[in-house]
């Protein structure tokens, strides 16, 4: 499985220390929300309580505008919601609309789920009983409307399903939740704490869920499964909302920022939130491995050769150095490609 | 179901803030390892890579002597190791020595397996295909000899189970470890980071076992479980002999500053490691009401209304306030006890 965000392989292929590659190969914002200096020790010594649990979920529920009769499940990670999430379901096939995060799909097969791959247009196949969307996707950012997912929702209920929506990278455009929708149907949405507030390390994510589905998964996750630092900084953060207001604003200048960049490098920027940006190029695999020697990490996909997913440059100078890559390595991938040709 | 470290339960009923609480009603150590006041942003900002992880392994194979050939998978908690086991076992009842830490039998319930309280006598009845065993147990300390459990391993090896071994508490007795065991029998040990470091808020766990089976216990916690902080903290605390040498040692005077205490009381100590003291007094239940007047926690149990558990008082200023607590409570019990007699 290949995944965004390690650069133990691209070091070990092309040198250089982790300090020395810009890494653009995830989603996670780079403008991190402030981590205090200081934690109460507590946090660290006893055991997560329920008070410190009750004070992140009364946090989430403002900050994702969760009505009170839909139940929150603090997980450590949303990747631990999808590892259990089809163990919990009941049996039958799953459609997963592609192409998509990579790990729904694993998840679900090694539950026994027979997996379907469907497509934005025909979601939900007649041979499926649950559905699974990420919305906005990841990577190409193709948003969901709420009344679609309603209507996809309740279809599956009539099988008897679950609509599993991966709201990982919707900070961006909250408005797009479908988290109303949870009251009265089988809905189940996953939250990313960690990709919107920069805070990856951390391990924090959400099930937003009908109580007796959140009850299912809260009983396979079993106690204290959220650390005490992650509780506490995650109600912080969470009731931060001037962070999260002008984050979202800062977030559409500096994608704008990078797709100027992109254009300007001759390359088409085909989708993507304001976290990422997904680019086509006939040579998008030579690029990457161009702006790999320069120690500039970028997220390629096995199931196209054509595309490229790029993360926020932190600051000017990576941006520079970016463009610089970039550049370069278009121009010698054009007199390569000429050479070839004729040669 | 009843857990020791929260107090809060215990503040609704009776009242006081947790800073005026003495808990303890856990065996996590009180003298933890010292967390450095600031750590690497990274490990807060980025999702915790690979190196870092291979880091933590390296030093949990040191301090916890495992041989090359056994692999070790690192969790979120001893719990979650606990919560997933059941669900990738073979399908078969399985024997619990009882009483222990009641959450391995609802686990193991949960995932459909029936369960067998079995006693340390006879652990392994013929109906069973896996055992758990906690060793040294939690609450009363019992050890089981490294030669009968791999006897009884060879046993489960031929039904086709599993022996799980909870070896949580086993850092004050690391000789009695069986993770030498682990390279040729179905053998799954679990080790806690939290409970003999004192960082029980950090969720750090490990599980020692033969390649194939800890392979299977690693895809179903998929990439990413253990945050940043933990892999960092963690490798540096297990790889701080000092630290471990000497606190197993302070906590024997410490634990036996306890059983005098507890005695000069009128209390039996029957059982327990240095990370916790068991107890046993007919008025027991009347005890554990009268300390929690005093906002002192102690853990007592469903099974058995004689039993008291006690962790470790943190200083000299929490032994007096236990002991005054405990001479006053047990006086009224005895004029209470008496006037009832004769009333």
């Amino acid at each position: 499985m290949q995944h965004g965000g390690d650069l133990t392989t691209a070091m070990a292929v092309h040198g250089g220390t982790r300090e020395a590659w810009l890494d653009l190969s995830t989603g996670i914002n780079p403008f991190a929300w402030p981590v205090p200096g200081t934690l109460r020790p507590e946090a660290w010594t006893s055991l997560p309580t329920q008070g410190a649990l009750d004070r992140l979920i009364a946090a989430a529920r403002g900050a994702y505008h969760v009505p009170d009769d839909v139940a929150i499940v603090a997980a450590p990670g949303t990747q631990s919601i999808i590892q259990w999430l089809p163990q919990l379901a009941p049996e039958g096939p799953v459609a997963v609309v592609q192409p998509t995060y990579a790990e729904h799909a694993l998840a679900w097969r090694r539950a026994g789920h027979t997996v379907i791959a469907s497509s934005p247009e025909t979601p939900l196949p007649d041979a499926a009983r649950h559905l699974v969307v990420v919305n906005p996707n990841n990577p190409d950012g193709h948003l969901f409307e709420r009344e679609r997912l309603a209507r996809l929702a309740a279809d599956v209920a009539t099988r008897g399903g679950w609509l599993v929506i991966d709201e990982s990278f919707i900070d961006v455009v909250p408005d797009a939740s479908a988290a109303a929708l949870c009251r009265d149907l089988p809905l189940l949405i996953l939250r990313s704490f960690g990709k919107f507030f920069g805070l990856a390390g951390l391990r924090l994510g959400f099930l937003l869920a009908r109580p007796d589905i959140a009850a299912q998964l809260a009983e396979a996750l079993g106690p204290w499964s959220v650390a005490g630092p992650a509780l506490e900084i995650g109600a912080a953060a969470l009731l931060d909302d001037v962070y999260a207001r002008t984050m979202r604003e800062h977030l559409v200048r500096e994608a704008a920022e990078l797709d100027g960049l992109l254009q300007r490098a001759g390359l088409d920027v085909v989708g993507g939130t304001t976290l990422y940006r997904l680019v086509r190029h006939p040579l998008a695999r030579h690029l990457h491995a161009h702006l790999a020697c320069h120690h500039i990490w970028v997220r390629r996909f096995d199931w196209n050769d054509s595309l490229l997913r790029f993360g926020l440059p932190p600051d000017d100078q990576a941006r520079l150095r970016l463009g610089a890559a970039l550049a370069d390595g278009l121009a010698a991938a054009h007199v390569g490609d000429h050479g070839t040709r004729t040669g």
